[in-house]
């Protein structure tokens, strides 16, 4: 597989988000989004040998946590900008985190989704009320569609990952991780994030550099959509070869985010990438053994863990399971490859 | 369909626990047991017209509520008789609480198990080291086959339902339940529980009498095993008709046992039936908008609610999902069915 360096401007057009947003961030969505638990299964710790937290952001309002960037962005649309509404693109957890979040502010939103993205995603994106607006993956540039949006519409653009807001917000989740892992008297080793354009990774990186500092962040992504993981060895981003494919259809970004990767690369330890096959017999232990419905893009962590890439024997590792809107047959489809 | 009532000493031979019992198995569940935690969704809250307070016992140790039962009872056996072992009969979750309990007390457990319980439950049972003995349903005794082993090995037979030591484990599920509505402020209005035998229903009923006596407790049946519900309204113990079937396979007791329908009498205000297919589609709501995986006998709450059973508008009201081992190809077949 060959790769191609993306250009790169000094320093990215925005600035990064610093903790004081991440905190910013945690009283804005205080009592919208919600305080998902951290886990903890005596069967998982007993299978990785050391002390495994779980934080399943798939009982995120919206079902991931992309719920958290989104509120924390569009809140802080000024007030006459709202009735031009905002666009997106998202293959759905983003749109899904918009659509709801623009419900709740009563901002109008439209949402430029892949025509193949999960019915499940479709659904409940237009069910919160959203403006849908499907495109061709592999014929059409989204970010032209939603641009044209905006133009026609005055509506503000809202990157799914790539926004100081965005990344501030999903910054949150790291910050409970750290004080929820305290109060279970955890110190941390590590954190696994499942990454696909870095807004995760890179909020709670900021969050764990500021409270948890001796814990070391990891991006977890799929085999072929690994761009973070070959960026942050190369030192630039990189991005994906063309033809790969995934069935972790919310992790399929194509390169990581100029704003992302500018903190990743300061603050992310490294990166792993696991198989779809390991995806699926994640899927199948979360649906097994933890009770936990997890789509694909949302298993990768824990499928990072389970398949060995990180050993976790006789360590304190916290873990992401970052999202669980997944078709049921889908799902059926990933437990039974496994099984077989 | 006919059902016969079923001959009552005036008392029941044992003792029913109370609240400081409950507190006492909360003493001693600290660190082994899961303080499962209590979640909303909003998209539930919309659709109910309430506040409604999820209990996911799904994330509890091996799967289910049973555990808390179990370790409670099984580490008041004096050591002298623990050698001896324990001995009890269950479709599976009790069979799942009393082998890891035995486990993690060193003692040695052997569960008489119907043959056709789920594979999920027969395979974890054996998992925690416990000796399965399979009975066939329709033509054997599971208790003479308990009592056999008991008489020739000196081993404690341990109740699914019908014990103080289980019931006031099962309470500490309520106790948690009204201590977490509490920190969000919320006073409930009504706790739908999931029945079998009873010990869930009747250990919560305790230990909300106690600490939220304006709460209503409901026990929750599959149409055709509502013998609690029957009896209540009769005021007399029912046993279900015959030849009736469920999937709900860890609701199927014949009869409400005699301790906890002592307990239950006094302290239940009613009862509810929800019929396969209302549990189908809660299996499917858990599914795709509360991403849990609950198992049929799990779901009855959850489909009381849904299928409008109990009014929740304006009320505060919280629910047991209250198990989830479920064989994958099941759970699909019921998502499918519902979706049909």
């Amino acid at each position: 597989m060959t790769s191609s360096a993306v250009s790169m401007p000094e320093a990215p057009a925005m600035a990064a988000p610093d903790f004081a947003d991440i905190q910013a961030a945690a009283k804005r969505l205080a009592g919208q989004a919600v305080v998902t638990p951290l886990l903890e299964s005596a069967a998982l710790n007993a299978r990785a040998g050391g002390r495994i937290l779980i934080k399943p952001e798939t009982l995120q309002r919206t079902g991931s946590f992309k719920f958290r960037g989104a509120y924390n962005r569009l809140a802080q649309i000024p007030d006459a900008q709202r009735a031009a509404g905002v666009v997106t693109f998202s293959s759905g957890n983003h749109a899904q985190g918009v659509a709801a979040a623009a419900a709740l502010l009563g901002i109008p939103a439209t949402i430029v989704m892949p025509a193949d993205a999960p019915a499940i995603k479709i659904g409940n994106t237009r069910g919160y009320g959203a403006q849908v607006e499907l495109y061709e993956r592999d014929s059409e540039s989204r970010e032209a569609r939603a641009e044209a949006i905006a133009t026609e519409t005055g509506a503000t653009i809202v990157s799914p990952y790539d926004d100081p807001g965005i990344i501030a917000g999903q910054g949150t989740c790291g910050l409970e991780i750290v004080h929820q892992a305290e109060s279970l008297d955890v110190r941390l080793d590590a954190l696994l994030v499942c990454c696909g354009g870095g807004g995760l990774t890179s909020g709670c990186a900021i969050a764990l550099a500021e409270t948890s500092p001796r814990t070391k962040v990891y991006a977890v992504e799929p085999e072929g959509f690994d761009d973070t993981r070959r960026s942050l060895d190369a030192g630039q981003r990189l991005a994906n070869p063309s033809g790969t494919k995934s069935f972790c259809d919310a992790l399929l970004a194509p390169t990581p985010g100029e704003l992302t990767f500018s903190i990743n690369r300061r603050l992310v330890a490294g990166g792993f990438a696991v198989s779809d096959a390991e995806v699926a017999a994640a899927m199948r232990y979360a649906f097994t053994t933890l009770k936990l419905v997890v789509e694909p893009g949302g298993a990768v962590s824990l499928a990072a863990l389970l398949s060995g890439k990180i050993d976790a024997r006789d360590k304190s590792l916290a873990l992401t399971l970052s999202g669980g809107n997944v078709d049921p047959e889908t799902h059926a489809r990933a437990l039974a490859a496994d099984a077989a």
